[in-house]
């Protein structure tokens, strides 16, 4: 058996920021190296940031990325990092002869091995995924090998993400072509349950490819996506060896015993069949005997397990604070309603950022009850948050004053008030424009466009009406302070804000059951309708309703439909008409230093 | 040879409207019928429209697309229609066993032969397109077969779209299977320059197949989509038989000679080599003999070419009405400023929808310039708009006594004023709001964010502002009514809004030019940036000046950060967290009739 202590370097990048990823790159990759590390082995397109949309699609910029992979072998040798065995992502090119519908330039989700200052080897994804957040069949061309290396006498292979997932491709040549290990760089995204299908998955390749499996995956918030982390070693047999926190950066780093290659093994690439169609090449390559640093042995490490609630607030302090740090803001604006969606949200923009930064916004109307300032400025002194005061009865007269409107218009217009204010008070001071709807609310229409759905970041819109109870209480249950939450001295939020009538307070004596189901009820049937997306009859099938089943699908449908009525207001489209360019996430990569 | 006279129903579906899609193929049914066609073949997807996006990843969705097919032969021979061949495109199923990351159900873009009272003959897309607008491995899985069915003693084959543009696949196989016609229906939008690369294609495909070649198109407005017809017949030589006009519905008849197919052709599947990796299986029909109602021969046809500002204008109009009529407005709403954006922005919705039908909103600021106004009066009196007039200044001041703005902060709040106040006067009597925003602008992000960029539609976000001019020439100088121009009885824009300079009006003296570069030189290099996506140093290259190309580059990536700062308001995405569902077009197609 032969020794190898590999370092899991669960990193959080910035897309497009290919600087200030290499030199995180090389700051991990060291302490990695004083760890007494063998190999180091970072996420997915590390030195990109994952997704990097239609920014791949610029020539300019994959260029940029293969440059500064070469670049940065380089710079790990000069700065005493050579010996180190270095596996990351970035983006390649396939070199392929352009043609209708082929991604320009034909770009590569590729992973290259570094060493001694050189690239030692590259690969690519082979399997593409297409559904949910994915979009790669627009994006890149399918890789066609898979590299085994030697390190010390023992194989290592290299896969990437979604090869894990899919059957058939490099994974499932790697038992016929022999690796004592598989190191797997991902950017996975979080979805609620799903740490356990993963872990699952990954223990199950690592038996039928008969070896150790080391999968490394992304950490951070992304625009829309959060990365939860997770990096796993496990052994041929599946059972886990060293596990990672969720949602914080972390160097996991694990001893293995690797069985040591044939001498006999053949040295040269050679073709396997992939079953799926395709043909996989084999490319092996030799380091030369890689020579640790002295450091302690690894200590054991299976990160605790977080309950639910922890699992899900953690995401959601992640995804504020990446957003307002990646997007460059330094702090956030929201308004406070003394109900308890607002006061969830800003109580996860302090966790993230630290109350002094947080500003909100109290905008009582005509309409507002008294305990809708009261719980509000409860909420500010609870937490030492920024507040403002002001009325927009003046600003709602002034509008009635110029057009007439009944009912809902004026309900409308009083929301849309609010978001103007806020977004003139960010105009004018920088803030990020947070919005406070939940996901009951916005699935059913409850919500008014360019009101409070005006803002940059929605926190909770994923979030169910009885989860941002059940997420309040647990928060108001939690002492001290920890990566995702702030000592506020107390509980953070005032129990009327939790255990008051929902109101939207746009009309006298306005209560949501007017207008919506009971939450628990609806949230149950959101969950079947909008999750699953199950038909009518499946739903009633399923035990819900028929006549609720009748009604929530029509304010859903109804709300879609609006909102594709009026969509995002224009977006640039390259050729003139028919075509759709994404917009390219250019906030950390400039054509231009200008 | 065989005679054989073909109808192609160049139609307007509506997405998800099984129903009026259905009772429009039998219609259009009728009417080639009527003409003594043998065959008659609708777009890709008729029955349901294209395209349908996520909810054809709803389960009942393509069930009740199924039903409605089969249901269509039925009825098609009930009402005296099952003599004529009918071609028509919907969405199947494959039947394949789920796994990670196949579209759910597995569905197929499909297209079927329905021939007295049955479904004689199914096929599907081979060539999935997964680029520009096109998200089709998201949502289909690919056919693998070709069919040719006989009628009348001539070989007719089928294949959709796609399969036309690439290589390999069913299209490939055709000259080896033998057929004497092939017929493919397509949803092919709009690009400006699209229409002879098309027919180039097309040529090149008959010849190659050696046989006729008749391509039908989808024509009408879908949400951003544009499709424009354009269908056309060839010759095995590639020479043009027939062909359609643009931007209309037409039942194109076009008469042709087949050659007999032998007598000792295969009639049993058979496989042939794809010449993309895959298989093609030729499955074999044989129509009992079809014998068409007496008819007049169909007179020669080939539709007169239109100049570009005909086009480009007659797109613009189709765009305006269709998103008016299949989204169940019966008017719009805009904002006046005299200026030639909201002047030409009006101009096509008068023409879409007759000015009867259109309400214009005069919002003068304490910024505006006399002309503004008297501009605007001219432009509603030259076509007959309806106009208010709302004065902005008691809003605007209301929102300065609550809160303190300088400069652009002060400059977005009237354009926000101004945006609430048409969103109220929508949200109250029922309009769309038009945005009037032109590419130049939101390219480079001269706009403000829930204030001109608010509202369902915006007919001129893809006209660059020198286009803007040209068209709005052109425009004034034609005379008469026609498909896409009302009669307003003399030029229909003010020649002052035309030729005074931009200004926004948003502070004193303001001038586009003092924010912008002039627009000549920004449209080309915006259309060398946006629409080619070249790198600065590929600018430069291509004779741009290098500092308008670091100033350029640096206002639209500013812009596109922006937008991607403030992104459309939430999104209800299934899967907590991590998993995007884009939003199914739900407007014509309900879970439940309630």
């Amino acid at each position: 058996m032969v020794h190898l202590r590999i370092a899991l370097a669960q990193t959080n990048p910035t897309v497009g920021d290919l600087t200030g990823n290499a030199a995180k790159l090389v700051e991990w990759t060291r302490r990695a190296a004083d760890r007494g590390a063998h190999l180091v082995v970072f996420p997915e397109m590390f030195l990109t940031g994952y997704p990097v949309e239609d920014l791949v699609l610029r020539t300019s910029f994959v260029e940029a990325s293969i440059a500064a992979l070469e670049e940065l072998a380089v710079r790990l040798a000069e700065e005493g990092l050579g010996e180190i065995a270095v596996v990351a992502g970035y983006v390649g090119r396939a070199g392929l002869a352009p043609r209708v519908g082929q991604p320009k330039g034909a770009p590569l989700d590729a992973a290259a091995l570094l060493h001694r200052g050189a690239v030692v080897a590259r690969t690519a994804k082979h399997h593409l995924p297409n559904y949910g957040v994915f979009d790669e069949y627009r994006y890149f061309v399918r890789g066609d090998r898979l590299p085994i290396f030697r390190l010390n006498g023992a194989d290592v292979a290299i896969a990437v993400c979604e090869d894990l997932w899919q059957e058939g491709g490099p994974v499932s040549v790697v038992a016929q072509a022999g690796a004592g290990l598989l190191v797997v760089p991902n950017a996975s995204p979080y979805e609620k349950d799903k740490g356990d299908v993963r872990l699952d998955l990954v223990a199950r390749r690592a038996r039928e490819a008969g070896c150790a499996l080391a999968y490394v995956n992304q950490v951070g918030g992304q625009d829309e996506l959060i990365f939860d982390g997770d990096s796993v070693v496990v052994g041929p047999d599946g059972a886990p060896v060293a596990r990672a926190a969720r949602f914080v950066e972390e160097l996991l780093v694990a001893d293995v015993e690797v069985p040591a290659a044939g001498q006999d093994a053949p040295q040269g690439p050679s073709a396997f069949d992939a079953h799926d169609g395709t043909t996989i090449t084999v490319e092996r390559a030799t380091l030369g005997e890689v020579r640790p640093r002295e450091a302690p042995p690894a200590p054991p490490r299976l990160a605790d397990r977080l309950d639910e609630p922890a699992e899900v607030y953690s995401a959601l302090v992640l995804g504020v604070r990446d957003y307002v740090a990646k997007n460059g803001f330094r702090s956030v604006i929201l308004g406070l309603s003394g109900g308890i969606d607002s006061a969830l949200t800003a109580t996860i923009a302090a966790d993230a950022i630290g109350p002094e930064r947080v500003h909100v916004v109290l905008m009582p109307s005509r309409h507002s009850s008294e305990h809708s300032v009261s719980d509000a400025r409860d909420l500010v002194e609870r937490q030492g948050l920024q507040d403002r005061l002001v009325p927009i009865e003046g600003i709602v007269n002034a509008f009635e004053k110029e057009i007439q409107l009944s009912g809902l218009s004026a309900e409308n217009l009083q929301a849309r008030v609010r978001g103007m204010l806020l977004m003139s008070l960010s105009n004018e001071h920088g803030h990020l424009v947070l919005t406070t709807g939940n996901k009951s609310e916005l699935a059913t229409g409850y919500s008014t466009l360019y009101g409070d759905s005006a803002g940059g970041y929605a926190p909770i819109k994923d979030v169910p009406k009885t989860t941002v109870w059940r997420l309040s209480r647990w928060r108001n249950e939690q002492r001290g302070a920890g990566d995702f939450l702030h000592d506020f001295g107390g509980p953070p939020i005032p129990p009327n804000s939790i255990e008051k009538e929902p109101s939207a307070e746009l009309r006298p004596g306005q209560r949501d059951i007017d207008s919506l189901p009971a939450y628990d009820l609806l949230d149950r049937l959101l969950d079947d309708y909008v999750e699953r997306d199950m038909g009518a009859a499946e739903l009633i099938a399923a035990g819900h309703d028929a006549e609720l089943v009748a009604r929530v699908i029509r304010l859903v449908d109804v709300a879609e439909y609006k909102r594709r009525q009026y969509p995002p207001g224009p977006k640039i489209t390259p050729k003139n008409f028919g075509r759709d360019r994404r917009l390219p996430i250019t906030n950390r990569w400039r054509e231009t230093t200008a």
